[in-house]
Parts: structure tokens; sequence; C-alpha cells
């Protein structure tokens, strides 16, 4: 209910969802119908999901050499899932959707992943499904896409090779024309795929009927040999199962098989597969190689492919921050009823504690507060940040052509904080949550070790911190002229000045003000030299940063919306929103000074150390 | 080998550990014995514990109902150190020990906890005999501490509760003389015992013959009742089966009962326990309780037990530092090993990457480089502080009678730091690790990931974070008038003079001075009400900004040693170390000004927060 309620605030009361309601594509819905939604959510999420999450952890999945084996319980958080509709919630009527604001099906999915992260993969049907319809034909959005939509089959993301991780240039999966008459393939172009895909989440299941995996490979040049770099990627739908244009099994499956499945530290729920494509223990049709359909262009493979990135990265952020917001929950529950010391009273010295008195509940102790403030100031703030993305989204689809461009030009700046500081802070925030619960939240017979092993794979899969960094300095701050930076300098401006007529807000709106120039000069003198080594010698420190001060903006925009509804703060949640706003910019932006440092230095401590010297 | 030059270089460049053979104590002692003593432990961890770190984290302890299960390996382990001799390593000859000096012992036992932290549990064995030397009978020391530190028994502490984990003065286990006759025990005044202990590290096995428990229980005092408060408290031999004073098993189990097993996140080589002492499973005697002998005076419990907390206090401090050494190797060899990307090189915007050259290895990366160091600079940092706590155990018992009141005075202020700091920082660098290996650091397949599980221990058992913190603020720099933080400011200030003489330090020296006066004012603003709720709401930032800056003065002292012997840096370990020290003043220093900005404001923005807002 406290989710729920935090959630309903920062929709409706922050950034105003009900509003979009009025514009045609949203035009049949309402407060009601989101409020629909999101109650199903909740619903199923406490049913199917919540029950069985530690049960996904205990019962990893297993590989018979034929199948993956997987609880029951994921079958039916799976199924639950796909009748929900969610699959397509933001889709048009005619592909089955319900036309959600992508901020409502953003929301609506932060119950599910609360309440068991690892269960389900439906963010990589939901992605895989929405780049068919960004990229495909005709054919294949009725053939592929619809069917992930309606629940019948799901789908992955097929991009890392055991050799190639974060580089994806140096992908060795080779795709050759199938025969003469390739291009006449109705399904789309057709290829033979041969190579080994690494880290591929629900790689192979019995979930579904079929899989739709969308593969990075490389087509030969002329020569016979693959182009060098990213612009020889194209992208492929290769099935696990064949099927004709109808969509039905042709009853043939296709050459790819399970090599192994990786053995995690948490998030177990979900396989984490090596896939061998072509490799010829399932041949197919006569020839070697698995058969895939040419998506797009050839060689914008990861132009397409990013499509699929850019929300799985904001996907990734609100995965971490509901993971954080879980052991928030739990930590604050254990707190409200653990018995344990008393608090310190009395002078310096004196011990200050009277044994003589019933012991107290660790929330009134103030080390614990402090640790509860902390992590509902980083998910709080995050989940805020993840739904002000997640409306960019809808901006950028549904907006006027201004609205629409500012939007993408400041998704293109978010995107790496959305996915980068929850899975750093929010991490941290589950850190504190097994701190307050001393010995027991150490074991596994409470919930937050997990939350804390969990979320301990958001900061590398989907692109690390490092390259998480690199692309915010090294890119998004620097291109169109600075452009997207400008326009986010702009828009923490906007809420500066308003803060500054509120009494309570205006020291915070002054020292935002001064963090944001703080940024702005590092940013200059990171690229002063314009030698990239210099500048990005420091990017995860700078991102870092950044991030802090992002947030920062976030919680005083919320903290103006806070005292628009409440003035008085009569509600003692909108006390708790302020005081986790004050937490903020009292112990974290003043972080920002020891990371922006070795930014303006140009620091190179650390890159120029020799190998040897470690 | 990377790790026993450091070691060395720490044990006899810096902290001149060498010239301790000089005192009468330990007199027959040499580098060469020193380094025997090295030689065999390092070979016992290579051989006995590091094969089995994972076998002991997949293969749990298990409970049949009257036995605990363990691998062959942990036998093996075990056996191993106690032929070593190290079980009584620093003891006198009489008691069959080496006269070893703490320090090289300290430094000997890093191998161990590197190879594998958890196969073993000895130091719970040294560090209970040791208490029964400090506190006990001649018989209790003949026939308890002897037999634990020849290896025939192991020792666990048994401190906390279910109903007290932190708070020692709510324990409501309760001791009574059993019978008219208890004072003319042979063993110590002899009681009956009835409670349940928590957390008890490995509380039960049949790795030996017996296990000796130290327990903390309180006598009824006149009216019947148990005395409030720690006062009440003293500490009890409770052996698991009952010996005479020969040491000979009379082959009547006392009831002392294992009452199940705790699941972990991690540790999971030791067993940890909750017991029942006298519920009644194994009556013994025909009267109720488990039986116990009294060690020191009834109340002074605490105190004794005290003697045990600090070594052990210290020892935690080291393990985190070899776990997260341990983490910082293994990534550093990935790094060197796994090819991966191109570093960035031409103009801003560019991409900066060229495609056409081979990949390089992951250490040519600056972000890595960071990362590495960033390890480096924690754990060395971290065990040079964790050895010279060490020196100062040696400087307590052997030195002049100044030496040790000012070794006594500096333990009590640096040993909340020595404990708390490498395990919030060396769990930090676990992270970073696992970080450097990508998707595979999240992998059983590699060793990272244990090691940041079995790390999050630290900053819980022994006193947590927050216990050390109201220790170190609370009590340790304003006992004695403050004669503790004067004399560390006086040890700092020492440092700063000689570093300012050297040119590559003197801008170091001046940065530490002005860190050292900001933590002795936040420390003055903090008591400035003389209210400790004020005072001690942020003792944990504070304790953090404390630890920061004795690490600058650890690494400060560490970079005039390594510019003593090699003042050209011609050795690359030489240039590795000051790199680690510029990090440390460049990257981690800085951060203190945000800790310590809310100690200065005495910031109640968490302590002042009512429960209903969270």
């Amino acid at each position: 209910m406290r989710l729920r309620s935090t959630i309903d605030f920062l929709l409706y009361d922050w950034l105003q969802a009900e509003s979009l309601a009025s514009r045609p594509r949203f035009a049949d819905h309402s407060r009601s119908t989101f409020d629909a939604v999101m109650d199903t959510c909740e619903r199923i999420a406490r049913e199917k999901y919540a029950p069985f999450n530690r049960t996904v952890d205990l019962q990893e999945p297993q590989f018979d050499g034929e199948k993956v084996i997987l609880p029951q319980c994921t079958y039916e958080a799976r199924e639950a899932y796909a009748e929900s509709g969610m699959l397509s919630a933001a889709q048009d009527y005619e592909m089955g959707g319900m036309q959600l604001p992508y901020t409502v099906e953003a929301a609506a999915n932060c119950f599910f992943a609360a309440a068991s992260i690892s269960i389900g993969s439906n963010m990589l049907t939901s992605g895989n499904a929405n780049a068919i319809m960004a990229h495909g034909t005709e054919m294949q959005k009725q053939v592929f896409a619809a069917n992930e939509f309606n629940g019948r089959w799901a789908g992955t993301m097929a991009l890392s090779e055991p050799q190639a991780g974060s580089s994806l240039s140096d992908i060795a999966t080779r795709a050759e024309p199938d025969g003469a008459d390739f291009e006449s393939e109705a399904l789309g172009p057709r290829y033979r795929l041969k190579g080994n895909k690494m880290w591929i989440s629900s790689g192979d299941h019995e979930l579904t009927e079929n899989i739709v995996h969308l593969v990075l490979a490389k087509i030969p040049g002329p020569d016979g040999k693959p182009v060098p770099g990213v612009k020889g990627i194209s992208l492929f739908i290769v099935p696990k199962k064949l099927v004709d244009t109808e969509g039905r099994l042709t009853g043939e499956r296709n050459d790819v098989a399970l090599a192994g499945l990786n053995h995690k530290l948490g998030w177990r729920g979900t396989t984490n597969t090596l896939l061998n494509f072509g490799e010829g223990k399932y041949p197919v049709r006569g020839a070697s190689g698995a058969i895939g359909y040419l998506v797009g262009k050839p060689g914008e493979g990861l132009k397409c492919m990013f499509h699929m990135m850019n929300e799985a990265r904001i996907s990734i952020g609100t995965a971490a921050t509901m993971l954080g917001m879980a052991g928030y929950l739990a930590s604050l529950e254990y707190a409200q009823n653990r018995p344990q010391g008393r608090p310190v009273q009395g002078g310096p010295g004196s011990g200050g504690k009277d044994a003589s008195r019933p012991q107290s509940r660790i929330i009134e102790h103030a080390d614990v507060k402090r640790m509860l403030l902390a992590q509902k100031a980083y998910c709080e703030g995050a989940l805020a940040l993840n739904l002000f993305c997640a409306r960019l989204v809808d901006e950028q689809h549904t907006g006027s052509a201004q609205e629409a461009a500012d939007a993408r030009l400041l998704l293109e700046v978010l995107t790496p904080i959305a996915k980068s500081w929850p899975s750093e802070f929010c991490l941290e925030a589950n850190s504190l949550a097994i701190q307050i619960h001393g010995g027991y939240g150490y074991t596994r017979d409470f919930p937050v070790e997990q939350y804390w092993r969990d979320n301990r794979l958001n900061m590398i899969h989907e692109g690390t911190h490092g390259i998480q960094a690199m692309d915010l300095l090294g890119r998004k701050v620097i291109m169109e002229g600075g452009n997207g930076l400008q326009l986010l300098a702009t828009r923490i401006n906007t809420t500066i000045q308003m803060a500054l007529q509120r009494q309570q807000l205006a020291c915070y709106a002054n020292q935002l003000a001064r963090a944001l120039a703080e940024v702005g000069g590092a940013t200059k003198s990171a690229w002063a030299t314009g030698n990239p080594q210099e500048a990005l010698a420091n990017a995860v420190p700078y991102m870092q940063a950044f991030g802090h001060v992002v947030l920062a903006w976030i919680w005083l925009d919320v903290g103006l919306a806070v005292l628009a509804k409440d003035a008085d703060l009569a509600i003692a949640a909108h006390r708790g929103s302020m005081a986790a706003q004050r937490y903020f910019f009292h112990y974290e932006l003043p972080r920002i000074g020891a990371w922006l440092q070795v930014v303006k230095s140009r620091d190179m401590t650390c890159a120029n150390l020799e190998e040897e010297a470690f």
C-alpha cells in the first residue's frame, strides 16, 4: 500500500499523468482506467510473484541436457502476466494493445519488480516485440511481434558473445544468405547464422510455445570477410522453432542450442544462457546454420537494437529501484517491530543508557533512522527519475513537435543516469537494509540479502557503469553542440526558480544552482584539452556527480509538488517526502565535490599507472 | 607472491618488525624465524585452504539432528592449522607457544584469511583461550586454554541472544550456583546455566574432541532476579563435554544443545548456530541446567569478554581486508588476461576507437585501472592499518611503560576504525572486483562474488558499524579528557612533519593537516551542546570521515617508508604504492567534507523524523 501511494503521488500529483488522457492516442483513458491497470498489476504481483521470490532463488534453473527445468510458480507468474495484457499494454488497439501511456505501463510494472525481479522476463519480450514493431516488415510484425504481445511466444536480445561482452564491434557470429532465393522469403531475407551468444537472459525455457531471438550478426562483405567494427552488424529474427507466415509452428526445430546455463549470484529465477547458433545440434532444412530473417537493412543492426536498448536501460534502472524499494520497506517493517537497545540520553561519556527501561524498537535509534531515510531518499528519488523518463517517452511519442524533440534530447542525456544511478545507489540501499536487520539480514530467513544479490547485476547488464559513463561524458553531453546538457540545465533552472519562491526550499535551490554550475564547469574542464583519454579518464566519477545533481533536481521538483498539494504538510507522508528531500541535499549532494575534483583536474593518477606497478 | 611481498614490505620496511627481536621476550627470534612462520602459513593456506574455498561455500554445514556435517576439507584445514602451532604462536614457551610477536602472528594469519575466510575459525579458539589466560585460574588455564592452544579442543564466544543482539545488557541467560559445594569445584565455581545463545560461530561441530564455550550469563541477585544492565553479567566456561582436572573427558555430555544452524549469505564454511543451554536435551548429573565454571569475578563478565572482543575486532578488520585483497588480486589477474574493447583515442565525439586494431586487455582501459587502483588503495591501506594495530599490541605487552601506555590509548581509539573501515571499504573493493569481471564476476565460475558475499558479514558481527561509531564518537575520542584523540593527532603530526620535507609528499602532508583539523573541529562541534542525542546522531558519517583521515595518515607514512627505501622509485611495486597513496589523497580524502558537514552542524534531519513519516 505504501508503494502504491508513493507511485500515485508521483504519477498524478507530480507528473500529471492524468493530463495524458486528453491526447488523442489516450482518449479512451482516464485516471480510473489507469488505476484499474495498477490494481490488477498490484494484485497479480502480490499473489503470483511475491510469495515465490525465495522459491526461484533456491530452485535455480536446471538443464537436463534437453530442456530447462523451472519451478511451477514461474509458469504461473508468466501466465498471469500474459493474461493481464501488460505485454502489449502500450500497443495500438489493432495490435491487441490498450494504448496505455508508457508512463502508466512503467508505473504498473514496478509492482512486479518489487515483488520478484527474476521470476519473469517479460520486459525482454515486450522490448523485443517493440524493436520488431519499429524496424520490421509488416509480415514480421504480424508473425513475430503480435505473437509476443499476445503471450504465445517469448523474446530475447542476443547481443553479447563470450569474446565480446561490452565490445559489440567484435562479435563474430556470421550470417550468410541462405540459398539463391534468400531475398524472396516472406518472413524477411533469409540467412544462415553461426556463432555463440553469451549472457542471453531467458535464452531457453519451456514457458512458451516458441522463443523469438533477436540476434546481432555480421554479413560477410564482398571479400568474404566480416566488416570490422559496428558498421558490419545486422539484426536477425531467429526463432527457436520455425514458423510459417500465419505464425503456425512448422514442426521444424531451428538450430539454436542451449550450450549451458550461467550460475549466478542472484536474479536466479531467470535463466541466463550460452546459446550456440548453427553448430549442428538441430540440423534444419538440409543446410548448416540457424535460419534467421533480416530485420531492417544490412549493417544497421546496432541502430535497430539501440531502439530496444534504451528502453531496456530505463527498465534496468527501474528494476534496481524496485529492489531498493523492496529492501527499504522490509527494513522499515523490521525496524518498527524489532526491540533492541535504548536510544542515547544523558551527558557525554555517560554511556547514556538506562538499562532499567524496556528495550526500544530499533526505529527509535538515530542511526537506524539515518539508514532508513537514506534508503527512502535513494529509492523514491530513483523511482521519480524513472517515471520522469517514462513520461519523456510519452512526450516523444505523443507530444507536440517541440515537446517531442525536447523529450528525445533529454532522454538521450538522462538514460545513462536512469540506468546507472539506481543500480549503484539502490544497491547501497539494499546494503543498508541488511545492516538494519543485523545478523538476521545476513540470513536467508529474511528477504533483504536476496535483494542485495539480485541488485548487484544491474551495474553490469545492459551496459556496465563504465559504458554508461563513457556514453554520458564521451557522447551525450557534447553531442549536438551540447544541446542536450543545455536543455537539461534549462529544465533544472526552471525548478530552481520556482523553488526560490518557497521559503522551505530556497536554500536548496541555491545549493542546486551551485552544483549545476560545478557540473557544467567540470564538463568543460574535462574536455578542455580535447583529448578523450584525459576527458574520459574519470568518466565514472563524473557520472556519479552528474547523477547526484539530477537526483537533487528531481527531489527539489518533487518537493515543489508536495508543497503545492499540502502547503502545511498536514500529512505525515508529505513530511516524509520533504525529509527525504532535505536528506538528499544535506547528506548526498555535498558528495559531488570529491567526484568532480578529479574530473576538473583531468586526474591521470589511475590512467597513467603502468601495469607492472599494480 | 604479490601478497607476500606487500606484507614483507609493511612488516619489515615500514613497521620495523625485525627490531622486536631485540626485546627479551622475543630474543630467540629473528627475521629468519619470522619468515619461516610466514612460509609455513603461506604453504598451508595455498594447499589446504585456497583450493577448497568454493567447496565450503557450496557444501554448507548440515545438521542431521545429532551432528553437524562438514566437508572433509574443513577437517584437513583445521588439522593443518593446529599442527602448524599457530593456535598458540604468541603464547609463552611453557604453554607450548613460540613467543612470536603478535605483529608476525597477525601477518601470518593473513594468508589463511585470503585463501578461505570461512573454512576455519581458529581465531575464535585462540581468542577464547587468550581470555582464559587473562582472567582464568591456573587450573582453568591448564585444563581449558592449554587444550585449545594444542589443538585438541576448539573455543567459541557465546554472547548474543535472540532478543539481545547488539544490546548485551539485555541477555537473559541465567546462572545459578550448582549445589551447596559450588564454590569448591576445582575447575572454578560451578553454576547451572539456562538460556539461548544466537549467532554462535562454530557453536557445534565434530572437528575437535570437545568445544569450550565462553558464555555470558547473569547470576541472580539476593532477590532472585537478574541484575539489570551490564553490571549483572558474568563469564563462564561451559564445555560441550565435561572434563576432569587433567583435561580428560569424563564421558558426560553437558547440556548444550544445537537448536539450529543459521543459513547465511556467505561465510558459509563456518557453522553459525543457535545453542540452547540447559534446556534438558542432555540432562547431566541429576540436575537441570548446563554446567559452567565462573571465570573471573561475578559481574565482571563483560570486562573479561572485552579482552577477547578487542582482538576479535581487529581480526575482523583483517578478515575484511584479506577478502578485499583476494578480490583485488583476482580482478588484477583477470584484467591482465581478458581481451575486450580498445582504449579511447582521437578527438571528442569521434567514438575514439579503431575497430581494425586487435582488442586490448581490459587493464588498458582507464576505468579498469581506476577500479584496480581503488582496490589497491583500500586493501593495502587497510592491511597497513591492521598490522599497525597488531604492532601496538606488541608495544602494549613488551614496550617500555610509556610506549605501552601510549599503545593502549592509541588502540582504544583505533580499534573501531580497524574493524569498521575495512569492513566497509574492502567490501566496496570486492564490488569493484566483480565489476571488472563484468558478467563473469556475477557467476559462480569466478571467485569474486563469493568474496563479496563473505565480506558483507564484517560490518555486522563483532559489533555493527553503528556500535563501532557510538564507541568512537561517544566514548573513545572523549575518554580520558580526549587524550586518545590528542595522542593520535600527535602521531599524525609527526608523519606530516616528515612528509613536508619530501617534495613528492609535501602537498599531501598539508592536505592531511587540514583534514585532521577538520576532524578535530567536527569532534568539538558534535559535542558543543553536550547532548549525546545531537552529538551521536551522525556518528557513522563521523566514523567514516575519521577512518579516511586515519587511512590517509597510514598511506602518507607508508609513502615515507617507500621513499626511504627507494628514493628514485626504481622498483615498479614502489611506484605502485606511491600511486595508491596519491589515489587515496586525490579520490578518497576529499570525501570527508560531505561526511563531516552533517556532524559539524549536528544535523537532526534523520534523528528527528517521526516514525509515521517514513
